[in-house]
């Protein structure tokens, strides 16, 4: 089995990535779990530290339709296409945005469509394609009306790769993610990046700014989570997609609050006091469009998972990443 | 006031020049009448029977980028954008239709953007882009789940739209319609082109086939209400579409039984029985993934109007163009 991984140095694809040459099976969408012989990484820098006989690394810009070319051959059973400019950066450069998130993906779509193959396509889009008047507990069955270029991007991808399945080109399955916290690294132009910096700058003595008030409420998912659900889709029967390729996936609803009494709960008011509250009307304005609930009833009763307890992923994220940083 | 209007040698887009020529002024977004002084006509073929002074036809691919740039200046105030590639040809050939149906939106709207004027942008949309699982009553906040490429492309232009309009580089202005009928003329590739046909052809003296089942239920809407639609929204104030700029159209929902009964009652069973049943597996599949009723709470509210009875429809259509016919 041949996979490729866009956005494969970014912080979920290396983990996908990882978290697939470790278990050095997939379960393909008969149902039969394959050998991973190859996984093409492909991303703007080559992704480091996934020294594999298995991995081949493409450094390459993906709105470009030679790389595009260049990762995805007539051998390729399954993309897992994450590369994505984030929605702050795609709000601030509407070209870019236009070019990375939306031209990309089509250019995909043509490229997996001219091999005649059908591959797997398991693609994250975002809760980014909500906003305006919503109830508490968004249904499955929810427009989409996308207050930011970013969640207009994505939203009509996941129109592409639906018409793109139903002709059979491709076999798409989207995943509508809930914000992953706790991310690891430096913060990114991603309007929710704040979402992990308030608990992963605390946790390593730095203050962290909080740019929206204690009582917005947030739509999370963990990466352990995130990972083992992008792996599940790619399982998914056929047959349990024909009411559609996208999916509200399940997440945990907490407010800011709740995620900083968390915080405190692992690490003490030491790491609780780190953070500065200041408001930022345009992140605030963008992340209040975002639901803070969804039913995801559709995505549950195909096994998708979510996480239970934030303090649960804060523990996970100090086990993973902060201890490891203190021992090296 | 310089006015595009593209697809303006098609049925829509030739009776709506003719209106506006007729009355010579257009409401304006800020409520102001304001003088007509100039109307592009851009389509495949250069439209015919339209002289006027203030007329300027243009004949080309509205895919091309340069026919676009030819038709929209920076003296352009307003466009109202009907060109498309109708439903049944846009699932025939995907390729033609991304091309006419994707593309050419998005180079007429960087055009619109590139002159920093904002034009207001009239749209028709259309309710294809619905499908799959929906209530008899179809609410305004229902999420798109095109069953077409045809739809798929509609619901990706929506999108556009809105972020274009919400980033202020148009002013655009979404209709989704609802089937027209009674259109004159020939048939066409269009799914819904029946729905004219069984009225059309019989008036005509023609036999029509019916490829749907008599209780199918559509949502239809007549030319003079469509024209009439059109030119109301260019004249909404901007302030009402804060909440967005995609509008389901009021109609008026018929089965299809109905429909022929009405023809009956207009032109006598000497009409109707030249109706032959023989239904199409692939167009009924099609039809009835169309909603046959909508809220449309909102466009109602806005002053959008819908017909009352498919009789009055016929008797119209009869009134417009077969007694025109007979004398000519």
């Amino acid at each position: 089995m041949h996979i490729v991984i866009t956005g494969a140095a970014g912080f979920l694809g290396s983990r996908l990535a990882r978290q697939l040459l470790d278990q050095g099976v997939l379960t393909d969408r008969d149902g039969a779990q394959r050998t991973i012989e190859r996984i093409t990484l492909l991303d703007l820098a080559p992704p480091v530290g996934l020294d594999d006989p298995r991995v081949r690394t493409l450094a390459g810009d993906i709105a470009d339709p030679a790389t595009i070319a260049e990762a995805i051959g007539p051998d390729t059973d399954s993309i897992f296409h994450l590369a994505a400019v984030v929605s702050g950066q795609a709000e601030a450069d509407f070209d870019l945005g236009m070019r990375v998130n939306l031209d990309a993906t089509r250019h995909l779509l043509e490229q997996a469509r001219s091999h005649g193959k059908r591959p797997v396509l398991v693609f994250t889009s975002s809760v980014a394609v909500f906003g305006g008047d919503l109830p508490p507990n968004v249904p499955d069955n929810m427009k989409a009306a996308p207050q930011s270029s970013y969640g207009t991007q994505k939203a009509m991808c996941e129109l592409l790769i639906n018409d793109y399945s139903r002709r059979g080109y491709v076999d798409g399955r989207v995943l509508r993610m809930p914000t992953i916290s706790v991310r690891p690294g430096a913060p990114n132009q991603a309007t929710s990046s704040f979402a992990s910096g308030i608990i992963r700058e605390p946790l390593n003595g730095q203050q962290a700014v909080c740019p929206v008030s204690g009582d917005t409420r947030m739509w999370l998912m963990s990466p352990n989570t995130a990972v083992h659900n992008l792996i599940h889709a790619h399982g998914l029967p056929e047959g349990e997609l024909h009411a559609g390729r996208v999916l509200n996936l399940p997440g945990l609803s907490v407010r800011v609050s709740d995620m900083i009494d968390a915080l405190e709960q692992v690490a003490g008011t030491e790491a609780s006091e780190r953070i500065v509250w200041r408001e930022d009307e345009v992140i605030s304005r963008i992340v209040r469009s975002w639901p803070g609930n969804f039913e995801a009833t559709r995505a549950r009763s195909l096994g998708f998972l979510a996480d239970k307890d934030f303090a649960q992923i804060v523990r996970d994220y100090v086990r993973d990443y902060v201890r490891v940083a203190q021992q090296s």
